[in-house]
């Protein structure tokens, strides 16, 4: 008898006949045997509904009350789900956050887990019933409810998995996993069997975005083993774990590319020190996440520098760019797009020669390389777009990913 | 400065137009230098929209589950009315009912209240604060979310205006107030400013249902003053409260007609004691609410017996009936629906002859009078359906309730 913990995400709680769909599969675990926790989203359309009603009364709605507000998708499914498990013999009980003992601070709309008490969760169990908690929500110390921000449901499931030392703990989603690709871009990309937790947040900062980087930041710190899988059929997902040392036999584990990227550029800006340091400071004041950075030193005493950015943050980002110019000198270029095309993998670590494969894959194929970074299990580029394409499918097919 | 509780119905917090039209009548009395305390309904539809969804889950779901279901319909419309506040600038924050300490017995979707705290009300009243609370919930000791049943947020209201010593607590509907006749059936019946707790519970169990009997019991039992008022307009309403000496200077102060009865009879049963006990303790058994008898002897040593029951309970009299006559014999009429026309006023206790003005007034009118039934404050009578108008017109006239 192992407990394990699942969640299901918007779509597989999406209508009546997905709730039942779910039913069905926990059912399957309890007649194996199994000990089961199900953490549940709000149905898929809901939550923005809410805010939708929310800013036609207030263009700023107060963050408290949007939790309050927003909590109301979770708990419609939490009790919706047990009615459905009930109609199918499984014996089943919903807590919300607060219930389940998810402790937050009160960072309303954003907050972090403090701790996790999982309320009676074990003795429901114990008792013989499938406890439905609600995800994405908590209780600030104040009594307060709150939310936990963007994916917050998996964060939930992760945490509880965590507090009620679950033997598995399984992300349902609409993947079925993990891929060394996206496949919409790289035809023969294949699912990944396990992946760790260090690779799948660079491929998740590199744009594969399967899950925010938060729920894998939590899982990594507790040690919490999970499985990423789809809800539509019964194939074994991804599982993501601690390095060990077997994975590092694979040099690159994925290749990722991430299109929402815009480089800004300043040239002929004084060489001097504490410039840039002016430049990055007050973009990162302005709430500006910079990813990759180039300067160039010119033979007359001015610098180029180069840097990429969410495109959602080049108004912020040019905004910044004109202050500092206007103190210290220098002129805005147009800002252009970009792709990100990275490749992922802890083998990096002990094998020479990735930079290598990777570099003369795009040099083969034609891509004219903008920007590098690299850290230690990563390197990615800066390329134009229309270019992300071949450059994804070189990396991938050079690495060997295409391959069993 | 007064501390004031207003409640809204689903109708009147039911789209967002209404919502703020709900705020800027908050902001009227918080400018007048009041507190308030608001009492929200989930929006209408709202409900009946959660309940078919777990109906097409399950035909007979859970009741704690609905409760937890049911919940969010407050839930909701408590955080929209405090976002619409902000909008207005009116400080305002949102409770669940859980949060203003309504705590109530377990008995899921229709629990009742064992005590109201008011949580931090108060301290947030005097920080200048609106309060909005969800009405309809509450949280029994064990921690899990209950709901009311019918008429909860009106009994929200009255617990919270007793538990904060409110100075006024009104009850916003869709009727201006409580009137002498339903004006669809006495075209000049009129509003009535001050009606005691005791008319109030006669009329509404004599089917003017404009509250639910369980609330003003509640406000009776702990003397909680309120006011019924319509929340499209700016006319005061109807102030229910205790019995005032004065009150008896009107003899009658309401009519009321109720279409939802039916006769049902047995004839020729055995004229012996404990014939008609068992009949009404089996009826009382099947949960089946008589409301008046009649019994006549027969010079040949047998009865026949009538009671009117709601006509919803007609199949289950009339199976419970023939169980009573398979043993004790006698013989089961056709059901007839009557309409039963009432005059209430706490004014018959001391005026004599109202009787005789009533049945005058009847006979005049050429109404035929089936079954008669009467209280301390109240006079009764079955009828038949079609001659319900006309009584009611004849009886609202004898007692001059058409003239200020």
């Amino acid at each position: 008898m192992a407990l394990i913990v699942q969640k299901y995400g918007g779509t597989s709680v999406g209508d009546t006949d997905r709730i039942r769909h779910v039913a069905q599969r926990v059912k399957a675990q309890r007649d194996a045997g199994h000990q089961v926790v199900v953490v549940v989203s709000a149905r898929s359309g809901v939550t923005n509904e809410l805010i939708s009603r929310a800013k036609q009364l207030n263009p700023a709605p107060d963050e408290r009350e949007m939790d309050m507000l927003l909590a109301v998708g979770e708990q419609e499914t939490i009790a919706l789900t047990a009615i459905a498990m009930h109609a199918a013999g499984l014996p089943a009980v919903s807590r919300t956050g607060a219930q389940a003992g998810i402790i937050t601070d009160a960072a309303h709309t954003r907050a972090r887990i403090l701790d996790v008490t999982g309320g009676d969760i074990k003795q429901q169990l114990d008792a013989g019933k499938v406890v439905i908690v609600a995800g994405f929500q908590g209780i600030a110390k104040n009594g307060q409810v709150t939310t936990l921000g963007r994916g917050g449901s998996d964060l939930s499931a992760i945490a509880l998995a965590w507090a009620l030392k679950a033997d598995l703990c399984q992300i349902y989603t609409d993947v079925t996993g993990v891929f060394t690709a996206d496949p919409r871009v790289v035809a023969d990309a294949r699912q990944i069997d396990v992946i760790s937790y260090d690779e799948m947040l660079e491929l998740a900062s590199s744009g594969s975005k399967v899950m925010q980087a938060r729920s894998v930041e939590f899982a990594q710190k507790y040690a919490v083993v999970f499985e990423v899988r789809s809800s539509f059929n019964d194939q074994p997902g991804t599982t993501v774990k601690n390095e060990a040392p077997n994975m590092e036999q694979v040099m690159v584990r994925g290749v990722a590319v991430d299109t929402n990227q815009a480089k800004v550029t300043i040239n002929d800006v004084p060489d001097r020190p504490g410039v840039a340091a002016q430049l990055f400071q007050d973009l990162a004041q302005a709430g500006v996440v910079v990813d990759m950075i180039i300067q160039n030193i010119g033979s007359d005493g001015h610098a180029d520098i180069s840097c990429t950015v969410a495109k959602e943050d080049v108004p912020r980002a040019e905004a910044t760019a004109r202050k500092v110019i206007a103190k210290l000198g220098g002129r805005l270029l147009p800002t252009t797009d970009i792709a990100k095309v990275s490749a992922v993998g802890v083998g990096m670590r002990t094998h020479a020669g990735v930079a290598a494969i990777f570099f003369g894959a795009l040099a083969e194929s034609g891509v004219n390389i903008l920007m590098i970074t690299t850290s230690e299990i990563k390197i990615s580029v800066a390329i134009d777009p229309s270019q992300a394409g071949v450059a994804a499918r070189a990396v991938h097919s050079a690495f060997n990913l295409d391959r069993a």
